[in-house]
């Protein structure tokens, strides 16, 4: 578990851009514009406040009356003028009878300058009344009060507005809602949101050697680990997974896998993107479709296919879980954030200093494996999760953020501020 | 929507500690050590892996056979004998006849020493051949390669369980699963998984003012947004929310819905736990069960009752949908994740710089509703969010954390570092 002293080479292999077929090359940032070029926000519906939470907003929504939508108490005490108590000290204190109560939930009693009003937090300010005096502030003696201090006008009212006016945009369209956001829309009143709708995301994994993961792996095989993976990721996106199965290294089941489904809003598919002699999805894509963009400057998860098919976006992912998981962070993440019409694709990323050296090659952006602790000052600080080759899930396991070094960068000593992209 | 400049005042009133039962506050970490201690994980359960992100785990994830399951290789090209090509020069380049293809998901062909198999990526290494040649680095030629350089013994080849060894536990219990975790399952051939049930979650309003989200309002009315909110909460907690209803403020009324129903891992109620006169949720509880603590020192949410019934965890939120919020945050989410036997139970924090001076009363711990923005340096920095009054939903809908300020804290400068809690 613990990560070596010394330098991490996080990537072993340093690719010779020999064939030409490997010299076109798109950076990160690139490829994701083309991705997200494809891609329109799904059409709006409406949802109860209490399915909202997860779903991104498609409406403004505007407070119609204000908050709060009377003037009350922000204190249990009693309600009186302010002026009644000018005047008052602990030698001779302001003594006002007690006339009413103000209770939360129900209406204000008719109040009399000179008074004071029982009122509870909550409770709607007697007309006339300005001011609350906390319980604590008074000595009750039957059926008056003795206040020994003045308290400034206004003091523990709640005004009418002072929180939301009316007709303020509290929740802006684009917005991924929270719990929180769902108790704001509440309290304005909101019964249903309108919301982008979940996108479909269709998931077929490509592979001679997969079988479904449970089954028995004959010699040569492995289970599947990506469908399972990229299910779960779809819906933590706010998708809804459509598992298309496991499709053979051959051109026609692949072909009979993506063809023959529609209603998708995006496909992804793992494997088969790469120039081997048996990676057939993108000749297939090619024939059926249209392919994009399909070898990325980063590592791991250099192949990777953009294209579209019978109009539906189209996400090539490479075979090996670690390449996999990645690259469907980068790209299939805002991809479906994107199709909910999200106004953030990403996730808020930390700054983290470096724990140790690391090395890779110049022209490729990595993404390390890493673990994050506390650091000094603050900051946290970010290590190698262990080995990072891609077909390492140890070290995917281990992490729980991946470590951004940028394409300039060759070798980052300890000490060095780098992004991080949390993911647990 | 900007900050003031100068100090934020997030605590307008200093409340004096006059009467006997203000007197007795605890710690926010006391209190919640009291929570955590009425609790006990739920069982275990077992579920497909494709429902078992966001689940806790129950049970160490072990690997049955090493990973990977067989030596293969790691890239595309021809499996040899490093011996084969040790004095390989681009002058007298090694020439090796290629027998035979091996497949990914297929048996490796029979292999001859002193010749090479074209070999794809992941496919089973041939007995006795224990290197690969990439295909960008040989010149084929009909029949035969030639390999102008020696290459390492091993050079691109994946041993068998140099991943993970058999027998290793790879998951944790307490570990709550990601869609990476799903997939590492899946990779050990996993297809399901033991995790703990999801908890109950009983959610009760208490109000006379309240009406149901989208109905309309009499005059000294409110929606009550505490149950949307927290049954929203608890979902992404990873409970499930069982709503009770709005009790209006009368002990008759709290009693019935309170006690008629059984079967819950958790009661939440919002309201009613303070000291006025119409806050009948301690009485009740008192009367029915058992109370533990009831005032903590912290803003917003001072308020809260932390106790048991019919041997059930209860917690009692305070009424205003902040305090109800921060309050939750901070002891329903972890008493909800400790209930699914969570070994992490608290949200990684941040440590940021404040941007602005912040003034709060000495012993009370204070989260302030905070936005964070990138930071000189790579620390991202927190403002307020806007007016910090606990009545206040604007700055709640506004803030995308909470700043922590501690108990000693007077008054916090700008750069100090404090720590943010992320609330999306």
């Amino acid at each position: 578990m613990s990560p070596s002293l010394g330098t991490t080479s996080v990537v072993c292999t340093l690719t010779k851009t020999s064939s030409p077929a490997e010299a076109a090359v798109t950076s990160v940032d690139t490829a994701l514009r083309h991705l997200l070029e494809t891609i329109t926000p799904l059409p709006a519906e409406p949802v109860p406040i209490g399915a909202a939470a997860g779903r991104v907003l498609a409406e403004p929504v505007m407070a119609a009356t204000p908050l709060p939508g009377f003037d009350n108490s922000a204190m249990d005490g009693y309600a009186l003028q302010a002026s009644a108590i000018g005047g008052a000290t602990p030698e001779a204190p302001a003594v006002l009878p007690v006339r009413g109560e103000a209770r939360t939930g129900h209406p204000a009693p008719q109040f009399e300058p000179g008074t004071a009003v029982r009122i509870m937090t909550g409770a709607a300010l007697p007309q006339e009344a300005d001011t609350v005096v906390r319980q604590e502030d008074v000595r009750r003696d039957g059926g008056t009060i003795a206040v020994s201090a003045p308290v400034a006008l206004g003091t523990n009212v709640r005004r009418r507005g002072e929180d939301i006016a009316a007709g303020e945009i509290v929740l802006e369209p684009g917005r991924w809602l929270t719990a929180i956001d769902v108790g704001v829309a509440a309290a304005l009143g909101r019964e249903r949101l309108l919301v982008h709708r979940r996108p479909r995301v269709a998931i077929l994994a490509t592979g001679d050697e997969l079988v479904p993961a449970g089954s028995a792996c004959g010699p040569s095989q492995i289970a599947d680990a990506n469908s399972p993976m990229l299910a779960a990721a779809v819906i933590e996106a706010g998708g809804e997974p459509v598992m298309l199965g496991i499709a053979g290294d051959d051109p026609e089941t692949i072909r009979e896998h993506i063809q023959a489904p529609t209603g998708y809003d995006l496909i992804i598919s793992s494997a088969g993107v790469s120039v081997g002699d048996h990676d057939h999805v993108r000749a297939v894509l090619d024939d059926l479709g249209s392919v994009g963009v399909w070898r990325i400057a980063m590592r791991p998860g250099k192949p990777l296919l953009i294209g579209r098919l019978g109009g539906v976006p189209y996400l090539g992912l490479p075979g090996n879980p670690v390449s996999s998981s990645v690259t469907f962070e980068l790209f299939g993440r805002p991809a479906i954030r994107a199709l909910q019409g999200a106004a953030a694709l990403q996730r808020r990323r930390l700054h983290v200093h470096l724990a140790e050296a690391m090395a890779k090659p110049v022209g490729l952006r990595a993404y390390v494996r890493g673990v994050l602790a506390d650091g000094p000052g603050g900051m946290a600080i970010g290590r190698s999760a262990g080995s990072q080759g891609s077909g390492m899930l140890h070290s995917l396991a281990r992490a729980d953020c991946l470590l951004v070094l940028d394409e300039q960068t060759a070798e980052a000593g300890p000490g060095t501020v780098v992004e991080a992209i949390p993911l647990r």
